[in-house]
């Protein structure tokens, strides 16, 4: 299955208006002259569970066929995919098991079973995850929701994208290229069918952490690369080994390429943003803005769509990345 | 002058927009669910500069007469009324000298300047802010441009009010009330004669921080009362002995009453936009959120628009905010 349509997207958007947040798209004039561009920011932090992965997960959980899954929904995440399933289950009224590390961070946990939904722990270096979540959805006969792997999934992220064409067409903005932050690769896959649709022209990048870079060189091979165990990266959300089978056979003939940002980078954008947009971002939601502001992607005179992708973050990484930017006391409001 | 209509808060609206950004009118379910209430929040600390001071100097410093004024703009402010004139002196072309005290923050500071003003600085204890400004008006053939006390600033503030009405609308809700940060009254008069044209019947409330709830008992009274002058707030935008006088006659008329929040309310606020509504907040731009969040304003079943007025606020500061509220890492999403 790699063909997924806009219809399927617009589907998406008509059934998750309810309850979804329809998001800005934020413009800011210094952020224009600082960068000789125009760059329209969608700002998914402010979507409900504070990431984009609520879209993708209501469009799912809410198709759920309730005689043949009486036991409701599981899913494996430690993070995005785990707070948008438990609210979209929570919503739909079906109970939910989500398969999360035991190291996984307090706050986390805190908000994901705040939804309602059950945790079931594992531990990373001894156990399989997806064991576990099979043998739950066996024994529960429940659904599972894979994180980015399922068409259905991949049309609700595109509401992102669907929203970003409208939006931009409301303020007159025709769209040169886009900027996603990638991990499975679902978002960006939905984002390009959706901007593409409109703006047939446009480009788009996917950017992911350095060490991490899995699919910009998959981009560039033609087949799907791995990537080494040993990196590591702030970016907690986008630390995925490979892209996943049917995003990459989608996202080969759409995307233009790859950027790669850096830590440091990435700390630069979280703190920019906290400063000079008021926004919240976590380091994988900002690795698009990273790439504008670091240079590697260049914006001159282009229009250019970044999407923010999240915000959920723990206090005291934020105040970490928020306190220690020197070069930010001095530079540009 | 005590007329200040909407027509010249719509002429505002038209001068402005080439520059000032028009900020989204934001909702969340969870916070609906939370109060059982319909919240509209209006997102200042997005507008250009920070906070929504840039609508009032723009409109004001635009129509500076140049012949008569070649020195440009002068100013008194240590916050964000500095930064909005700075910033629309600079897309003007015109001179800016703000004048600030010796002790203001650094990050202040360093972000006026950046506009391109001249800072001159004073000492709050030996020397008069206004005097200082009168005399630098005369030596450089300036204009001074009050922060809330002038009807054409009034009117630049009451676009924020302007674009409520046409967003709710937009998103069909009828306003029943309207909550919103006072100082010195501008913001305030602006947004409620906007609001009253549309929605003759919404209830319109300032608030303010314990201890300088001065509008509050002004309105109360129906005559202008004063401040103790012991109190302390960390709502450093919010901290004006009295009322002005023009606004105070705009004010008494429109205003249903006042509402007062704590300092640890207003942290209680800071926190949760940063962790629930990934928004920077500085505390004097969170006060009625604190208003609702702390049940001073009972929303239950009603249908109410907040302004969320700025985000200036030192990193240190934020940060010890969101690493010091417990009952956040346990409470809702």
């Amino acid at each position: 299955m790699d063909t997924l349509t806009i219809d399927a997207i617009a589907d998406a958007d008509l059934r998750i208006r309810p309850y979804a947040v329809e998001t800005p798209l934020l413009e800011w004039g210094i952020l224009n002259e600082k960068l000789a561009a125009r760059i329209l920011c969608k700002a998914e932090p402010l979507q409900r569970t504070g990431s984009f992965k609520f879209r993708g997960a209501y469009n799912r959980v809410s198709r759920i066929d309730r005689e043949a899954f009486p036991g409701g929904v599981v899913a494996c995440s430690s993070g995005n995919h785990a707070q948008g399933v438990a609210e979209a289950a929570r919503l739909c009224g079906l109970d939910a098991v989500i398969v999360m590390p035991s190291d996984a961070p307090k706050v986390k946990i805190a908000r994901t079973s705040h939804s309602g939904a059950e945790i079931v722990f594992y531990d990373r270096d001894t156990e399989d995850r997806n064991a576990i979540a099979r043998d739950l959805c066996e024994k529960l006969k429940a659904d599972f929701v894979a994180p980015f792997d399922d068409p259905v999934v991949i049309a609700g992220q595109g509401t992102v994208g669907l929203e970003i064409t409208r939006q931009a067409k409301a303020a007159a903005a025709d769209i040169d290229a886009v900027l996603v932050p990638i991990s499975g690769g679902g978002l960006t896959a939905g984002v390009a069918i959706a901007v593409k649709d409109q703006f047939p022209n446009a480009e788009i990048y996917c950017v992911e952490p350095k060490g991490f870079d899995d699919y910009r060189r998959s981009i560039a091979a033609g087949t799907r690369q791995k990537n080494e165990g040993a990196s590591r990266s702030i970016c907690d959300a986008l630390l995925m080994t490979e892209p996943g089978e049917l995003t990459f056979a989608l996202n080969k003939d759409l995307l233009a390429g790859g950027l790669v940002v850096s830590d440091s980078e990435v700390r630069h954008a979280v703190a920019h943003a906290w400063r000079d947009m008021k926004l919240v971002l976590e380091p994988g939601g900002a690795v698009a803005l990273a790439a504008l502001l670091s240079g590697a992607y260049e914006a001159k005179g282009r229009t250019v769509a970044i999407v923010l992708s999240g915000g959920n973050v723990d206090p005291h990484h934020f105040a970490d990345i928020i306190c220690n930017i020197k070069e930010l006391t001095q530079s540009s409001q």
